[in-house]
């Protein structure tokens, strides 16, 4: 394994970081909170290593798939690690594993947290939990690949392991121009939902984190109610900025540079828009025998369903509370996830639409034995490596998922707890039900618990394997092997 | 599609079907109950219909996979129908549907029950719920194989839809003569534990339904605490005859005519007994704290975990009162089920085994990708149509629960119930836990959801596909299509 290049990207990515910090640094001078003092710290010291660490060229600059996966899942646990740093050394957050569960929920844009309390935080902390909402939705290597002087044409190795979705395809053919475009279309409708909010009456540093938090389909609060105590216009404003994150950003690529039809005939977006519509209508049906009146019930049931389905997990209710149907449809919401190509964790709306057009395929073949027929999406065939990859991927995932229930269940918690507290985290989502519900947090968990917790959350959004080839032996022992006999040809 | 070989097999079934019935028949005559007049009238009714269809041997004898799996959903149908009218027609069963269920879980031998009260059902209608766990644990067109006077090479095509595991192998070149020798070890194993039953106290006919439904895996108790008023020596031998019906039986064979050391290096029945271990060895711990010795904490989690593994559903506890990690075992080990080949239900520990193969091989592909690594299974390679038709299986099961419980849950029950119930019939488990946990039973849900498992039942036990298929369109209009294009050909 390339192992320089790997520190080299390494290095990049912590002086990023330090740039990143900066944002709390300003809102710590503006509201003139000791906390800055920390996150300044913490820059200054990720400029030193990283700069250190990313000196020094490395010679070869041809990435494969494995470097690529362990410089993603590296970057985003030093990511974690020093964006935490602030939170642990400020006092705000006591125990260094809280701090690391924040951090890594924010990144991952899950929006679990462990606070009890979040109101008595420093506006500081409270932005830069929201800020790491935003950097995590759109990927940190994402945005390296539009800045760092790499040549050779593997990067899309890096944007492979780091993007969500079977297939990353380019929009143009520079790879840096696709994730440009990218970057602006995240950029102009963050700063729409901003000027919405603002519009809407939401002060202005709410109108911030909420933006951050719902771009990135990350869904960390700056009030204990989460967005229970905005007015109905501002919960709907979020509501259509959640599902809109939670498309296909190729959808808007589609839309910006080519026709609107094309876009929205994307069988993945219809899909995802036909199972919003149709879990809304249930649970606002479930609502109405409890709720005043119907537009409260369709306020409710829409804010929900998208923030669930989205992996936001912003919450205006406890819909712990709500009739069981309405629960098992949120659940299964919290697998689905939004669309591949978008800020949104889960499965993938597209990979569950591949899964269920191999099991008719297969019912195809029992009838018709000899015929061959291709599966296909948005009319074109899909290749038979990436319908294998999603078959493997899914069977991975419950596999993750199994395990993760086991362990958590060791706590002595109820079922439900175990089993959400695992769904809300591999999924990315954030709130789960019973002792995870929304109007709890899961500060109450033992640290075995809490780690568990962590390395599903990474492993959901680097989707699964980029994180799971960190714990293969040979990874290791052929970097080293490599190194010396690199050496010895010397 | 070829409709007379079907209705040709099915009048056979329906003729077997008649002389399964005389065993209650001849328990009413001994215990002296008028209920066997019901079964002598289905059973009267079963021969005329039977031999009407069968009358008229088929032209084309020919069976493709397609016919296979109609005949044998069909086959099923009639079976749980004809079967369970004799409960309805004496009233012991008022309702339709639920004499339906009470037939169709004895045959999938799920063993769950709609009955409060069993102690109060005749000795006949007793040993007739028995004994469908009996002859639904082999399958009946296996049985059909070893009689049917059929022409042609075909046949693998039924015993493939019927028969549980991934691949079905045949053990000898001749078909028939491997389905006998399966028959012949099931029926030496089921007497084999009668006379330990009996020799340990138990009453001739509670031995003998307890041998049945321990054999075909079903777990239909006669008693309403199931097994737990008998002897630690009774439920032991239960405890060891589960397990040994949830092995493979090629084993049995391998043990029987070839040598025990191949037997022993199965690597399927490795893990099968490494994840029995390991499950009795954690619920041990956790009843340690709650229970008085440890020689009852054994027994009740060695008893418990064999009877979950294996899809039986005896029960000497209520399991659902005890910790929640030995609670997530439990539900764990009901969709791991049993060994292919067995007479248990459940996923299959081969199929898993093949899934967790596939994840490492996909890990090795992200490090080395050029190398081609085959999955291999006791030493062999494993085929890719193997390997691709367990990635779809899993698939589609996951699919159907989740629908199920998507359906069951608009009942208003709690998740736990409707997660546990639907996983409880898929697998052919028999109880869940909460409201269908092993004190309680299905009664009290709505004839929707007992319709929904009903399907999940016979899904389970018939692998998906061959049901799947009966809701294929195409099925029937071809069908239609050919017959009139056979007509017209004349």
């Amino acid at each position: 394994m390339n192992l320089p290049i790997i520190r080299y990207v390494l290095g990049y990515v912590l002086k990023i970081q330090a740039l990143f910090l900066l944002l709390p640094c300003i809102t710590a001078f503006i509201y003139q909170e000791q906390e800055g003092f920390f996150y300044l710290a913490t820059a200054l010291l990720c400029v030193v290593i990283g700069h250190l660490m990313s000196f020094k060229k490395p010679q070869q600059q041809v990435f494969y798939l494995k470097e690529g996966c362990v410089a993603t899942a590296l970057s985003w646990i030093i990511l974690s690690i020093s964006g935490g740093l602030p939170f642990w050394l400020s006092g705000e957050i006591p125990l260094f594993t809280d701090a690391m569960f924040e951090t890594v929920s924010g990144f991952t844009t899950t929006g679990a947290s462990i606070l009890n309390d979040v109101e008595i935080i420093s506006k500081s902390s409270l932005l830069w939990r929201s800020f790491t909402n935003w950097i995590g939705g759109m990927g940190v290597l994402v945005f390296l690949l539009t800045i760092i002087p790499l040549s050779g044409g593997s990067h899309m190795n890096l944007m492979r392991a780091e993007s969500p979705g079977p297939s990353v395809g380019k929009l143009v053919p520079k790879i840096k121009s696709t994730a440009r475009i990218l970057y602006l279309i995240y950029l102009g409708l963050t700063f729409l939902e901003f000027i919405l909010l603002v519009a809407g009456g939401m002060p202005v540093f709410d109108a911030i984190a909420a933006s951050f938090s719902t771009a990135g389909t990350g869904g960390f609060g700056i009030k204990n109610s989460s967005m229970g105590d905005y007015s109905p216009y501002l919960q709907w404003v979020v509501t259509i900025f959640m599902l809109l994150f939670g498309v296909n950003f190729n959808a808007y690529y589609l839309i910006l540079f080519h026709n609107v039809k094309k876009a929205l005939h994307m069988e993945e977006v219809r899909w995802y828009f036909s199972i919003v519509g149709i879990s809304i209508l249930i649970i606002f049906f479930n609502l109405l025998q409890t709720v005043s009146s119907a537009f409260e019930a369709l306020t409710q049931s829409a804010f929900q369903v998208a923030s669930i389905i989205t992996t936001t997990g912003f919450s205006t209710v406890d819909f712990s509370q709500w009739a069981e149907s309405s629960k098992v449809i949120l659940v299964l919401l919290m697998f689905i996830g939004g669309c591949a190509g978008s800020t949104s964790g889960g499965i993938k709306v597209s990979r569950l639409v591949i899964l269920f057009k191999t099991v008719v395929k297969e019912l195809n073949s029992y009838i018709h034995p000899k015929s061959i027929v291709k599966l296909k999406m948005d009319g074109k065939q899909v290749e038979h490596e990436v319908v294998r990859s999603v078959n493997v991927y899914f069977i991975t995932f419950m596999i993750i998922f199994v395990f993760s229930v086991l362990l958590v269940s060791l706590e002595g918690a109820d079922l439900i707890t175990s089993f959400t507290a695992v769904a809300a985290t591999l999924n990315n989502v954030g709130p789960g039900l019973e002792l995870v519900g929304p109007t709890q947090n899961f500060g109450h968990f033992t640290l075995f618990t809490k780690w568990v917790l962590i390395f599903d959350m990474l492993a959901g959004r680097l989707e699964l394997f980029p994180l799971l080839i960190l714990f293969h032996s040979s990874v290791w022992k052929d970097s080293f092997h490599s190194g010396w006999r690199s050496k010895k040809a010397k």
